[in-house]
Order: structure tokens, then sequence, then C-alpha cells
């Protein structure tokens, strides 16, 4: 078996865009747990990791294009780093929601409890699970795995929409709390863009395989 | 002067990524003054070009893939193209934003008028110009150009904060104008998004033009 430096070179990408992806879903996973068990140790432990994900997010940058200066890849391979890139940026905003929603956490701590009726933990778990299989879609070539994250997030769109009604019912007779129902509703929004980042990984995944299985053997 | 196939692609790779500048710009805009001027066929208009933006974007990444296949980039134009390729992902954003910016008016205008009292437009105006000028500093490799993005990012997100508070405020004395409260308070966050990518743009060409500083002489 010859394993050229470039080839693992390629693997080592890949592992380092997987932790990448492992450390943005862990940001989301803690941020909505701070939310569950009002817990503002949680929201401090996710500001301070944020800079960690944006060191390995240009990491990777920087892997794939030492990648591309190390010879003339295959059109195959190309698409490949390319996707890496693309994806990478991704990951760094699935991160960057995670601040978002410790920000929010950290505001909602600030006052009692409403207990509102909104299924926060389910839409969290929806999203992060969309990150973790469109990830996992890429280092496999799947794209019947990618496709199904596109199904999904319709559901988290669903469930966005079904959040904001939600608010919007409950500010018509809650007089008060109008404050926290506004914080839900973002932490809401910040997850459907976690679903989002999921989608465009997905699209990538999607569009990436096509590509290499068009492009396979015609190189530009 | 000697003109390479492959230098003559890099133009048409810069002219491609600003007129996709252009068409993200102008759908964010057209949204805006659907907001000001409550005119849905400008909402529709909007929703109807954004297959035209996707289109763009995937030109965009299948031009930078065929000019990083064509021959072995100098690192600078290595650089340069990877840069093209994640600030394009960010333009397609930019029209998305646009997108959910038009649904939130047609919401709004399926509702009489409640006059708020919040500067959607000068926030939108600044967003707008972020993105130009980030696109900008890009095409012309300007760190000043943009690192002035960044530093206009924090007045957005003061904005957006300001925008957040009036609304809180408004809540608590206004009864039945939760909804559109909630929709021009979405409206804002959009804008912050828009201005996000700006700055996620910025800091690509500042990275680049450093990386490309750096790196010129020596490469991987």
């Amino acid at each position: 078996m010859t394993r050229t430096r470039f080839h693992q070179g390629l693997d080592d990408l890949k592992q380092k865009l997987l932790a990448m992806g492992g450390m943005a879903e862990q940001a989301v996973e803690r941020a909505v747990r701070a939310y569950q068990t009002r817990d503002l140790s949680l929201c401090e432990l996710v500001l301070r990791d944020e800079s960690k994900i944006n060191a390995a997010e240009r990491d990777v940058d920087e892997m794939s294009i030492d990648l591309l200066a190390m010879q003339q890849p295959m059109a195959i391979d190309l698409r490949f780093i390319v996707a890496c890139i693309k994806i990478n940026a991704d990951l760094e905003r699935v991160g960057d929601q995670a601040v978002n929603i410790a920000e929010r956490v950290m505001d909602l701590l600030s006052r009692p409890d409403p207990a509102l009726n909104v299924d926060i933990p389910r839409m969290a778990q929806l999203s992060i699970s969309m990150v973790r299989d469109a990830l996992n879609a890429f280092l496999t070539a799947d794209v019947d795995m990618a496709q199904a994250v596109l199904e999904r997030d319709d559901m988290v769109d669903n469930m966005n929409r079904e959040i904001f009604e939600a608010v919007d019912a409950a500010m018509a007779k809650s007089a008060g709390m109008h404050r926290n129902l506004l914080d839900t509703l973002i932490v809401a929004r910040n997850l459907e863009r976690v679903a989002d980042h999921a989608t465009n990984i997905a699209e990538d995944v999607i569009f990436w395989v096509r590509g290499a299985d068009v492009r396979h053997h015609s190189q530009a």
C-alpha cells in the first residue's frame, strides 16, 4: 500500500475537520444544557472556548491551502479540499451560534424562570444531529445521508415557526414576561441557524460527491 | 504584456464575484425598501431572484475549482481563489437574509402599520455598505478598508441591541402590537447577520492579504 505525503495530509485534514465539528457540536450542547439547567458556569465555558474554535478554523484553512499548494491535486481531491474549506466556515459559525445562545441564557438567568412551554431541547437535539450527520455524510461521501439532513431542515424551520407563534401568543397574555419570551425566541432562531449551517454542509456534500462523480475522470 | 489563460480566468472570477456581491446587496436593499414603503411587489421580487443568486454562487465555485485545477497556482493566487470561495458563500447568505427580511415584511404588511420608532433603514444602510466595502477591500487587497469593516460591526451590534431593547420596552406598553414588534425585531437581527457576513469577508481579506504577504515567496 503506497501512501503519499499528500494522502496522509488529506487524512489529517479529515481528522482535524472532524475534531472541529466535535468542538462546535459540544459548544451548542453546552449552551442548550445551560438553558435547560439554568447553569451560568456552562455559559461561561462556551464563551471561553470560542477562541479555540476560531483557532481550529484557521488551522483547517491552513492545512487545506498547504495541501492545495503541495502538488497538482486530482479533480476529486481538489473538490474534497474545497468542500473542507466551506464546511469549516459553517462549523465555525455553528460555534458562533453557541455563543449567541449562551449570551441569551445569561440574560434569561438574570430574571425568574417563566417556565415557557416551548421545546428548545428537542429543537437543539435535532439541529445538533443535523450538524453531526452532515459532517459524517461528508467524511463518508454519503449523498443519501446528506439528503436526509436537507429534509430535516424543514422540521427545524417548522419548530422555529411554532416557537415564534407560541411566543406571540404568550406575549398577548402574560404581562411582564416579554423579555424572557424574546430571549427564548432568539434562542430558537439561533438553533435554526445551526440547522441552516448543517444544511449548507449537506448541500456541499451533495455538490462535492456529484461533482466528483461527474468530473473524476475529466479534470478541467 | 503577457496574459496567460490562468490570469484571464482570475480576472473573470473577480468580475463574477463582484456581480454576485451586487446581486446580494440589491436583494437586501430591495427587502429594506419594501419594509420602508410597505411594498409587497418588492418582496416578491426578492423571493423570485433568490435562485439567481444561488446559481451565481455555484458558478463562482465552479470557476474557482477550474482555476485551481488548471495549473499549479502560486501561493498568492491559491489564497486568492480560496478567499473567493469563502466570500462567495457569505454573499449567498447575505442573499438568504434578504429573503428572510422580505418574508417578515410580508407578515408585517398583513396588519396595520404600528409606526415603530426604530431606525431599520439606517441599520440597513450600514450593513449593506459593510458588505460592499468588504468586497472592495478584497478586490483591492486593502487591509485598512477591511479593518474599517470590522470596526463598523460593533456599531451594527449596538443598533441591534438598541432595537431589541426598544422592542422590549414597546411590548411592555402596547397591547396587540406584539406580532409587528416581533417581526421588526427579526428584521433587525437579519440585518445584523448581513453585517456578520461582511465581517467574515473582511476577516478573510485580512487573512488572505497577510497570508499573501507572509507566503508570497515561500510556497509550502
